[in-house]
């Protein structure tokens, strides 16, 4: 039976598994385009610490206007990155994980606007993260590398919004991570959105959310790869792989649902079921297998780490007084789409916006996609997502 | 920042976090019986391999009548054991899982019936699993114990019921793995049983279970500690604690819900919020770890990796040409209970459950336990747990 255990049989792919992560300043990304700032002065942290020039990784499609007012700022998820839109390229091994939602006649339409993407501090695909290297000697940030926050995140993308010579967005959009992000901008920067469009997210991690965030961490740090954080000096496969393979797995479990997984999977397996090995996998252990190994080329444990604790930080109210003055300084219509099977942004959590929104006299505008993919739906559901923001957008542009 | 991490720290408590899973016959256990059998012939299990002379441990509460037809027979769950009721005692860690539903005057009223419990095949609770020593070597099993399954479960209790002279349970009872025994016994011996009480359960096990029961197996199997199943010889605190904490942190997320755990502990901090350490911790995290360390004193990882396969395994229609003919040989009333904020078990299961024997012509009751803490609400709500189940085994006695 021991024979038999996954973790003890090679790999089926020979690509490494070190994460694309090791992405270094000036190693080619396709479409991708890098700012760098804080050259003179540090970027001070939310938290404790501060970092050095920071570089933030972007795309951009379409083409601004002359009075810049035709520019949508587009914030990717947990795993996400700048690459919202367009297909596979050099160092870029997904296709945008929003082309359906961004290009010509599609609904963040670019023959009118100007959208752009940049990959949030912490994360791996460009902007300064746990794998960047350390301005004081070059050698990757690993355990030395601060936990940042969703305003550190929003801060950097302010900055981004300066460089492009971008005073307000027409919108700001994004869903999970990114609606965190799409809240903080109406929050932190009042008079530099003219709407937000926040999807499956939340004013404040629940406790629900924080508690997956922390079984993820642990598959990470309980992984002896890991080696509290340092691992970038290790041959191929000797980093973390596995723990980050684990944590996708349970990750994509809550980013799915029950319904969605019994419609795609039922009980077929993978080896023969007779066999009764307690190592043979059903079908959907199989999926959660190719998930965790998808993930574990291309992301960096320790990005996966420090993002999920700005995600478990995110709480719009901390130091305002609570989350009700802090959404006070909203003053654009909010576009606010919860997804009915999601389990892990339960819609009360959109509705409790809703609510809060409404007795504060801001415009918000709640909609429910109804899918069985859970939260995934935001990257799923196109067909009723796009029209929603097509709409919302719309109006937007004509007021 | 690393000097925090908590892998890092003493564990608080002196006590080894050895499972007390390291029971051998003959240590005491407050209460506890045990029974040998197959001393002359193998216990062949459903999948591959056997079993020698098996060790089963049971306690029972209340008197058999002379007919031998009042006795109901109590199934437990994934980490129960045949402590169903009383309290705290020699070698029992933990009080009585069904205390306030089995004793004289509750639903299950010690006064009129024989209530018996028993420890699983492949648990580490006094019935034999991987812990107890191997007939040819008197070593552990380890990573030598095979795979059982549901039905093996029930057969070895129907082996207890034949040496407690019990020719038909008045009712078979339980939730969640003690629902999938409970169903199976309909199902091979319906001849056995009068009545059947299904909470929480399945007929089959859903992807999203299988999932959720995968990444807990991959907990385990990826610390260290593990060694491939063969970890008895290590020292205290060397066998795959880790692991089985982590484990135990996953299962716990989808044994509560959103609602309980917002409820509960709201976004309270443990260690100060303005440090931003990386492992720092939140209140439900906090409770996720203490559940975690829990479990590890009184558990047995192997045990939870075995027990946890026989459920993925568990469809009442395999090898019997479906879900609906397995079903078609019951005979007997069903009560069947589903929790509204069940995530894990899915309340359309029961829904499926009940249409099935519903047109099979089987007198079936399904009842919904109204509550906000998710799957464990069979260990929670007695006060709608209660009065159903009395209701139903009063109707049950009289017919």
């Amino acid at each position: 039976m021991s024979g038999d255990h996954p973790l003890q049989r090679p790999l089926a792919s020979g690509s490494p598994l070190r994460p694309s992560s090791a992405w270094r300043p000036g190693d080619p990304i396709a479409g991708r385009q890098f700012a760098t700032f804080c050259e003179d002065r540090p970027f001070a942290l939310e938290g404790n610490g501060q970092l050095g020039p920071i570089t933030v990784a972007y795309e951009t499609w379409g083409s601004l206007n002359a009075s810049a007012s035709n520019a949508i700022l587009v914030c990717h998820a947990l795993t996400g990155d700048a690459h919202a839109a367009g297909g596979i390229g050099p160092g870029q091994p997904t296709a945008g994980w929003w082309d359906e939602m961004i290009g010509p006649g599609k609904p963040l339409d670019t023959n009118q606007y100007f959208v752009v993407c940049s990959n949030v501090i912490g994360s791996c695909q460009g902007t300064t993260g746990p794998a960047s290297p350390h301005p004081e000697d070059g050698e990757p940030f690993g355990s030395r590398f601060p936990v940042v926050s969703i305003r550190d995140m929003v801060r950097a993308q302010a900055l981004l919004s300066d460089y492009l010579g971008i005073s307000a967005w027409l919108s700001v959009a994004g869903g999970s991570m990114g609606g965190m992000q799409v809240l903080e901008w109406g929050v932190m920067f009042p008079d530099r959105v003219r709407s937000l469009i926040a999807v499956a997210t939340t004013a404040a991690a629940s406790p629900l959310q924080i508690g997956w965030s922390q079984v993820g961490r642990l598959a990470i740090a309980q992984d002896p790869g890991w080696n509290n954080g340092d691992y970038y000096h290790l041959g191929d496969g000797e980093g973390p792989t596995e723990g980050l393979m684990l944590a996708r797995r349970i990750a994509q479990l809550h980013y799915r649902s029950d319904q969605s997984l019994a419609t795609r999977f039922g009980r077929e397996v993978v080896e023969p079921l007779d066999r009764f090995g307690l190592w043979d996998r059903f079908q959907v252990e199989s999926y959660l297998d190719h998930h965790g190994r998808k993930l574990a080329r291309r992301f960096d444990a320790n990005s996966y780490l420090v993002l999920n604790k700005a995600m478990d930080l995110h709480d719009l109210g901390r130091g305002r007084g609570g989350t009700t003055a802090a959404l006070a300084r909203v003053q654009v219509p909010v576009l606010d789409i919860s997804i009915d099977s999601d389990v892990l942004y339960n819609p009360r959590q959109q509705v409790e916006l809703q609510w809060t929104l409404e007795e504060l006299g801001v415009p918000v505008r709640l909609e429910v996609i109804e899918s069985i993919h859970g939260h995934d739906g935001f990257l799923i559901e196109f067909d009723q997502l796009g029209p929603m923001v097509e709409r919302f957008i719309t109006e937007i542009g004509k007021s």
